[in-house]
């Protein structure tokens, strides 16, 4: 035990031995109310013990560790009673105190609180003389007594649903004396509750409540510790990342009480309109009350200022007479202390820099501040806030950019559930937040289904266990997705993402039985062309349809995101596949496409046919006529695409996936493919049976087939550059990027990079035309990362596949990882799902090596990623860092990725 | 061109330019005549054109490369011409040379020969008059011209089928004339056939035969470098890894003639017997022929040797009156010679220092050696030939050790065919030789049906698609395993093995029709029942039973493994999952288990059921139940195991493979479950639809399982752990070494070492005994080498699991790789199938990394392999050049690992 570490922070009356960096150590709460004294806003006087001090009483054990702070708490009691006059314990002019948690990160609710310590039975009767107000002096005690049950002696109920005991000896009472409300209960009353609240202590925890003042504030304090190791609040941190390290801090506060009149008051106010962004001052107060009644929604909380107050008349129907006689404003009913509480805000704003979340209390005419903090608010209003701010030059272009919270901007693009739909709905499942927005629509079990409805004008979602590239225009057409099976990389996950569909993937506990016909969530059942509504943002599945509203644009917005793009250094692609979503990302404001998928296009009606065939052919001569005839087919899509990114790089992926993807499952379907081909059904049955793979992922695709199959590659090829040719020919630039999926060793890139060289100089030889265009590859096998020197020798370009690299670097297959990942996720043995952020130690170290070996042999080869995580924040800073040119991202993640973009060039330089 | 490369090396006479450590310029025949000549050994005098120019010539163009050498092959001639007192193209005494190719490595029948060069119509009657043997200087000059048309103007036929023109000339001569052998033409007919010959040549190729020497010499120098690019040379390379940049030399040299009356003669000798080893002269020869008579089988080659001609004459039935008047040796018919001929087989011997294969002819009572090489051997002579010179003092150990090819041992533990039962039997298709030795028996198409017909006595080869898990006891009972489907680490593959059983996996030519009961070979339709034969070292598979001959380990065998531990510093383990296999591994000298896999254990009749019952279990108690009853029966597998290797470490895998593999996948048997269990069916289909996986490679197994259900870990390890103390109650020492597999971060290796380590020290105070065991892990994720020192902090060992870590480097599913492994082997896009040899560019730097890193924070750290590349030659060689400990592998592949390991010893130091 090192005593010459300081474990007591003081604070009060204008003075404060902490101050607001000391987050970590003092907690968020604690760090502002020292800086609170510091500039002169008038705060209760109190201390905060440390959060180190918290993980020693963990660590060291609480005797131990109690015996050390003894004096240093004793001192902080006396600081309290010099500044306030009064004396802890003392009968004749008490000092009663809050005891508080405060964590570095806010964790609203999770832990412990006990409010009016100090109190017994004899100050219980001090204080009622000293206020004259023997009602509020009781009721206070009675109070006391029941938190500090239910804090310190473990009396609080588990769950809502449980009883808790002190509510049970009142609701007694109540029925005894036939009464309804709390405040029925008389003085005695409320003295005869407080010996029944004791004995009831007594006989469940065996010990007596502590008359002794400093007995209690050593138990509360004892009791807040141990709250940071509750199970809510282990979960919460679960939940947000937040590591049992950090500890809480302690804030012990004089109290102050804003029921002692009408010239007493409590409230909570906001510096801006967290709702809009607004620059207006606003909040809610309410008259001789405590803080939880602003919260308990009893009685209707008043609004502050005029105008607000105007305005919620207004929007309630209350008219201005029954308004201003009933419900004033502070602004009215108590002008000077409003003005102070301007005065206070616009202070506290201006110290922050940032939109403030406050509460106060008023009591007997004197202003006090319990808390100020950053303010929530929603994407739109974050958006302004900072952007005003920048205007008014509290802060610069950089602030502003680092103050945007990139996850929130999918707000911006995304509808969303109206709130108060959300409170009524019932929930059925969750799942995964795979792809964001709110959709609803009468479910169908099969993307055919979605068409058929979807083309008699209905709304739907697509209900499957698991899509298939099969289902991509069922998806299209639907209004969001929902599987029971996958994860954030699986199937139906990256397709909606790429079409800025909402999706909710892996909602293990619904179950699809596609022959019933039916959805079931626990108990309920439902049943095709039921409405259900998905949260593609947090994964929550709702029955029925909810009302949704749609996204717009703001100004600010749109300057937020020139700014973002001048820091940047990092540019952000987009993965795209059609050229309507390379328009939507171009309007994003996308650079060029990182990934386009050549495969998507297999799947469209008319196409698969000569796709089956393809794959059918017996021999070569076979395939290169069914080749042949979808040279034509893929040649005008690659049109439509490079005239989309006129100007601007196209990468174009060679065929990946596994030829048995495109064959049908089902004995149906194998007899319809089986006629329109003309051979018998079991042709097709064999070749199918053939073709399959235990592990696909794993087997004959990526450049694997173009080197097996030449003639793919070579007609692919001739597509992307007949295309860029009759582009040209019109005037239409283009910069096509050939790449060459799922290289291993050089050999098999340069077999590949061969056959796109001498195609495409023999077609520019042919037209005489010159094109310019790069051949490159996608690194995605960790064999890649080693012998990447090698591979650059010959490709121009690397486009990190981070997808099927963490699947091969970790050995998980992202299809079957929810079997185990959430429950890694829940034992910490992963620090977070490695699909949605790299995993820097091990598949970003790869990266890195891929990075320094590729530009070993090729200074200037450019160097981007296309794998999910070129959406995902954290992973984009990681790209900045080690120096990839650019990013690519599907089209509604553009905006995000841009500004996590400029903010790593901020942070990191 | 570089005038100053020395091109054309010159030999004769016991003068020689280059010598026997040329072989890459000169190749090996090259090479080696010039060393006799250097030693004194009798070879008609020629020159050597290098393998370089055989390069230049493909490089830079015939007419430049030819016209650089002109001088130095005039010089060649003129130097032949004075030795031997001769001229090229004098009619009246001529010279006539050979022109053979030669390359660095042994190609036999590859590439072209012509011989009799320098005939023409003058010289030929020249010849005959010098001869005073007209019929034989005719005879000459047909057989010259016939193979010149061949080989130099391209009239050779493609295949065996094809008709070949000169013969057609032939043909039609002997029924015009109605003769029927070669011998009966008169010197009239010899004459007219090279006039037919002409006109045909003429006819077919435009060009006259030329009637210059030279003309003739250039061409036939240009046919042989051609021949370097021929198809089956090109074929032949590809299959012996042979790179085409070698290049051939070519081989000029003075003819001589064992067809000129009966004081010549020809034949082949070996300085010991290649069949037995036995250091006993041998060969064959034959009176006035030619060396092509002594291979063509038209007359009865007699022996050289009068032992091994009496030994041949008891074997025949020939009696010693008729072996010594029509078979005599040469020893008795050409004593001096003999004694002459034995005493050049002596000095090749003692200074080749191995046995040779010698060619000789004798030209009119002078003996002259065309040839010396190294003789090829079997297993069981390149091991006694090695002892015994190792014992005469020709060689040392290390020698001795390093002429073992690891891959012969083979042949010493498995049964092999009878050579001429080979000969007659009928080949069905090939497959990859999974695992070597050689097995007939009947067809059976299931598991269950090659137990069943093994209960009745009978022999069987079980044929599938592929195998699983289930099949193991089926597997045990048969001969041999065949499989259509899947590579050499196929389940198949790799479990027969680690059993020491025949198996052919991957014939993809053969159809297996489970439903038929057939097996299909083309037209060839097989039904169960039928007699099929295999061998596992070539992928052979043959129709009906054929005649096998049983190994037998010798002395001399057991000596060179002696000497060869004293050499390694590599130790060898084995892989054993039983007792059995346990023990035949510690015969063949393995020094500890490396790899015992816990789940094969699960499958034996009576286990299983519980093993489902702990899968299907609704919750931890359920799979507590379960596990309970399984725990005394792990215990005694691991006693029976811990005994059998007492003393020795065993390596114990934690169970690794999904759960699904334990669920029976037909219906029949999900309702025969159902029965058992006593649940409904659905619940089974149910489970084992939950349980599925796209990609159970990279699904929910290895440590993955032990840290979702940790109770199976805690059974496992407390079975492991039991085990090893009652056996030391016994007084029988064991080192349990217990490996966590599938290791990717070292939180989940942590968590698992915890279950381990607690388990462990709760068991040994319970029983007040100490043991010493280790906790380790299987490195096999390419993330677990990234972060291998962070692993290393707490994990005692690494076992290198390199099947997986080949397949996760790679992206490449062992189960399915066959589909383009072939192709990418066959266009060179890899050097050799790296679940065969492991990668060193890719997974071997893989290793290298994890060994460093792991070596960082653990210097001690104990490193192993225990995938399938620790029994391949060229894979061990590389584990003792990162320096790993131990390799392990399957109990018949020990025996090699340990002299590999030796020749690595030897070699690298």
């Amino acid at each position: 035990m090192k005593n010459h570490v300081k474990r007591v922070y003081l604070f009060g009356n204008g003075f404060a031995e902490g101050d607001a960096s000391m987050k970590e150590l003092l907690g968020g709460k604690g760090a502002n109310l020292a800086e609170m004294n510091r500039i002169g806003v008038p705060v209760p006087p109190g201390f905060t013990i440390t959060t180190e001090t918290c993980n020693d009483y963990f660590k060291m054990g609480r005797e131990n560790l109690l015996a050390n702070i003894n004096d240093a708490v004793q001192t902080g009691i006396k600081h309290i009673e010099k500044i306030t006059n009064t004396g802890f314990g003392n009968t004749l002019n008490p000092l009663l105190v809050s005891v508080r948690s405060g964590a570095p990160a806010s964790m609203p609710g999770m832990m412990d609180t006990i409010l009016n310590l100090g109190l017994n039975d004899e100050v219980v009767e001090g204080m009622a003389s000293k206020t004259a107000n023997p009602r509020a002096a009781w009721d206070s005690y009675r109070r006391f007594m029941q938190m500090y049950g239910e804090v310190v002696m473990g009396m609080k109920p588990a769950s809502n649903q449980d009883i808790n005991p002190f509510e049970v000896i009142i609701e007694q009472k109540k029925k005894d004396l036939h009464i309804e409300l709390d405040t029925d209960f008389s003085i005695a009353d409320l003295k005869e509750l407080t010996i029944a609240f004791r004995k009831k202590i007594f006989k469940d925890s065996g010990q007596e409540f502590p008359q002794d003042p400093y007995k209690q504030l050593w138990n509360a304090i004892e009791a807040v510790f141990d709250s940071w190791m509750n199970e809510r609040a282990i979960i919460y941190r679960n939940i947000n990342h937040i590591p049992a390290h950090w500890g809480t801090a302690v804030n012990v506060q004089a109290m102050v009480f804003g029921n002692m009149g009408n010239t007493s008051a409590t409230g909570v106010a906001f510096t801006r309109d967290p709702a809009t962004g607004e620059n207006l001052f606003n909040g809610e107060y309410l008259v001789n009350a405590q803080g939880e009644d602003v919260v308990a929604g009893t009685r209707t909380p008043q609004q502050i200022t005029l105008s607000g107050s105007k305005h919620w008349a207004m929007l309630s129907g209350v008219s201005e007479e029954e308004r201003s006689s009933n419900y004033p404003s502070m602004e009215e009913s108590m002008p000077e202390l409003y003005h102070e509480l301007f005065e206070v805000q616009q202070k506290l704003e201006a110290h922050y820099k940032d939109m403030q979340d406050m509460e106060f209390t008023v009591q007997e005419g004197k202003l006090w501040l319990l808390q100020t903090r950053r303010g929530k608010r929603t994407g739109e209003a974050m958006v302004k806030i900072a952007m005003d701010m920048l205007q008014e030059g509290l802060i610069n272009q950089q602030e502003a950019i680092l103050r945007i919270d990139a996850k929130k901007l999918d707000e911006l693009l995304h509808s969303v559930f109206d709130e108060n739909a959300i409170k009524k709905a019932e929930v059925l499942g969750k799942g995964l937040p795979a792809s964001p927005g709110a959709a609803s629509g009468m479910i169908v079990f099969s993307a055919e289904e979605a068409e058929q409805m979807t083309d008699q004008g209905k709304e739907v979602i697509l209900v499957r266990i698991e899509t298939s590239p099969e289902d991509i225009k069922g998806m299209s057409v639907a209004e969001g997705i929902l599987t029971t099976r996958g994860g954030m990389t699986s199937h139906a996950a990256v397709v909606a993402r790429g079409m800025g569909k909402c999706c909710v993937s892996g909602a293990g506990n619904l179950r699809v039985d596609y022959k019933k016909q039916t959805l079931k969530a626990g108990d309920i059942i439902l049943h095709r062309g039921d409405w259900i509504s998905l949260n593609g943002s947090n994964g929550q599945v709702y029955k029925d349809k909810l009302k949704t509203t749609k996204p717009k644009l703001s100004g600010a917005f749109k300057k937020l995101m020139q700014m973002a793009d001048k820091q940047a250094t990092l540019q952000v692609r987009t993965n795209a596949d059609t050229p309507h979503d390379a328009a939507t990302a171009r309007e994003f404001g996308a650079m060029g496409i990182g990934l386009c998928r050549t495969e998507h296009m297999f799947f469209e009606a008319g196409r698969i046919k000569l796709v089956r065939e393809m794959i059918l052919a017996e021999d070569e001569k076979g395939r290169r006529n069914a080749l042949d005839q979808l040279l034509p087919i893929q040649r005008s899509d690659f049109e439509g695409i490079f005239k989309a990114m006129q100007g601007l790089p196209v990468t174009v992926r060679l065929l990946d996936p596994p030829l048995h993807e495109f064959l049908p499952k089902e004995i149906e379907q194998q007899r319809d493919i089986a006629k329109t081909l003309g051979v018998p059904v079991e042709t097709i049955i064999q070749k199918v049976e053939d073709l399959s793979e235990l592990n696909p992922m794993l087997g004959h695709r990526g450049c694997r087939l173009g080197n097996t199959y030449p003639e793919i590659t070579e007609m692919q090829v001739r597509a992307i550059i007949e295309a860029a040719i009759n582009l040209k020919e019109q005037g239409v630039d283009t910069l096509p990027e050939i790449m060459i999926p799922l290289t291993g060793t050089a050999a098999e890139y340069n077999m590949q990079a061969d056959i796109v060289k001498e195609t495409a100089q023999m077609l520019m030889k042919e037209r005489n035309i010159t094109l310019k265009f790069k051949t490159g590859t996608m690194i995605e096998i960790p064999r890649a990362c080693i012998v990447a020197a090698e591979i650059a020798k010959t490709a121009e370009f690397f486009s990190f596949g981070t997808n099927d690299l963490t699947q091969m670097t970790f050995g998980y297959s992202r299809d079957d990882v929810a079997k185990f990942l959430p429950v890694y996720l829940d034992k910490h043995l992963l620090p977070a799902d490695p699909f949605q952020t790299i995993d820097v130690d091990g598949v970003g170290q790869m990266l890195k090596m891929a990075v320094k070996n590729g530009r070993l042999s090729r200074p200037d080869i450019k160097l981007g990623i296309c794998g999910e995580h070129g959406g995902d924040p954290k992973s984009i800073e990681f790209c900045h860092s080690i120096g990839l040119n650019y990013v690519s991202c599907s089209p509604y993640r553009v905006p995000g990725a841009r500004l996590v973009a400029a903010q790593a060039a901020i942070r990191q330089g």
